[in-house]
């Protein structure tokens, strides 16, 4: 990523994106929510599994938000379920979440060869895109150094990014755990190639490159040191089983940098306002205090 | 995946997907046009990057297909570019491949968490879905044992999935190249999971799951002999180096499985139909003579 890294040189501060994080976190504390309509959850509100059902699901959900939140993150597959009549609803979303002054961080987990990412990268992060967010999740499995056009645009237009490193799921261990040497496995090898670049951007800051680390993962406490100047989304509070003694504990060394994320243990809470903003308070208040 | 298997030990012959594979095979030959309007061809064509661009530039390249081709492999990258207008026209572009009878290979790669995945299953395989292709791409990264919604869908839909194993990109290796255990690296742990599922479901032919195997990685050859009763799809013959003589080599063990795919090679010889007729001609009959 030479050509990123000489863009950026000139800028040795906190990258753009992380400075937004910061800024909102102060007022609004680290909790991310997930906006995820799934069927399951379309059903347990009495809705219809269609265009309208969504729309309304993600709209009662949002207004319960209102502008209380750091960040909002979709989960592209519940939209792309309705093909592009979903993603116009996405389109709206995002649009909504931006005018609350919440992050949208939208969860697509996109990752292919270097030209391929450009055109991904201009979907999501590009100013003038009807996708435009201000950050998403990436995939490592083409390597890291294919991510290099995801950088490039994230530094363009002050967005950011969150390469997949270390799931909660078992089924994630066997090539996550792989050994790239003998001494070094594939998720710390991410987090020596996050952590470098973001040094070498940002040496004094966070840089603009971040994880995603599982709250419930066995290795997320060492995964996380491994991560200095990086900022973490961690899912799984909640419905995953995370916990936020957990989340305290095994983020301790990055309180400041980590987006704590839960979805349905929220959501379920609905369909009426009352409850649903209920919950999100309580989610607010505990990540606050769990990384204060 | 031991669901998966129960409700799929019932048949023991081929997939379905991989047998509308082999009676179009027969009849058309081996090749898989990618569909990729990158901004770089449409910028060639002398069109303009916008969604009516995007239209004009696919429909074209489908009238000079016509009803030619095993496969056409359209780039969901170049879509999403456009947010809901452009899937609108990948729609539109899904719909005019089946009507060709040629089968719909939707490079997608997505990959996630189990729940995640049933999502994406439903949008790109249940044949109730605007988005419905014959086949999809999918990443690995998060677990092969998370893909069973995949298969499980494409069970029901008779359509396919191809993991992405090896890719062609150098910047691929370090993960791909990583050690599962002494004596087996990631891309050698997927393929044997890959075929024993196969086996386990198809003993005596070509089960469900494929794998993505560049032409031109090193690995290929190997890779190949450890994927045995498994469909390839094999991105990378011409512009990206891959040579039809590398084709025949490389996969003389899965003559019979292997969809070779061209985009760049073909596409830029648009927006002329004559030359891109000739073309798509060319690719399709040196790939059927590589692979004889």
């Amino acid at each position: 990523m030479s050509e990123v890294r000489t863009k950026n040189a000139q800028s040795r501060g906190q990258s753009d994106f992380a400075q937004r994080f910061a800024l909102l976190r102060q007022r609004r504390g680290p909790f991310c929510l997930g906006l995820d309509p799934s069927p399951e959850l379309l059903n347990g509100w009495g809705l219809a599994d269609g265009v309208e059902g969504l729309r309304r699901f993600c709209f009662t959900v949002l207004d319960a938000a209102a502008d209380q939140l750091t960040a909002i993150k979709p989960q592209s597959a519940y939209f792309e379920r309705f093909g592009s009549k979903g993603i116009a609803v996405l389109e709206e979303c995002l649009e909504a979440i931006r005018d609350r002054e919440s992050l949208a961080l939208l969860d697509v987990k996109r990752g292919d060869i270097g030209s391929t990412n450009q055109a991904y990268a201009e979907a999501y992060l590009d100013a003038r895109s009807p996708l435009k967010a201000d950050a998403i999740t990436v995939h490592p499995y083409l390597g890291f150094l294919a991510l290099a056009p995801f950088v490039e645009q994230a530094s363009l237009s002050q967005t950011g990014l969150f390469v997949v490193v270390l799931s909660s799921n078992p089924e994630g261990r066997a090539i996550q755990n792989a050994r790239v040497s003998s001494d070094t496995s594939v998720v710390q090898s991410l987090c020596d190639a996050i952590r470098d670049y973001n040094r070498s951007v940002c040496p004094q800051s966070t840089g603009p490159i971040g994880a995603v680390v599982g709250i419930t993962a066995e290795q997320a406490e060492e995964t996380v040191e491994r991560l200095a100047g990086s900022l973490i989304l961690a899912p799984g509070l909640g419905a995953q089983g995370g916990e936020f003694a957990q989340l305290g504990k095994r983020f301790e060394r990055a309180k400041d940098r980590v987006l704590p994320a839960s979805s349905r243990a929220v959501l379920s809470q609905g369909p009426n306002l009352k409850p649903l903003r209920e919950s999100i308070k309580q989610h607010r208040e505990k990540s606050w205090e769990a990384l204060s």
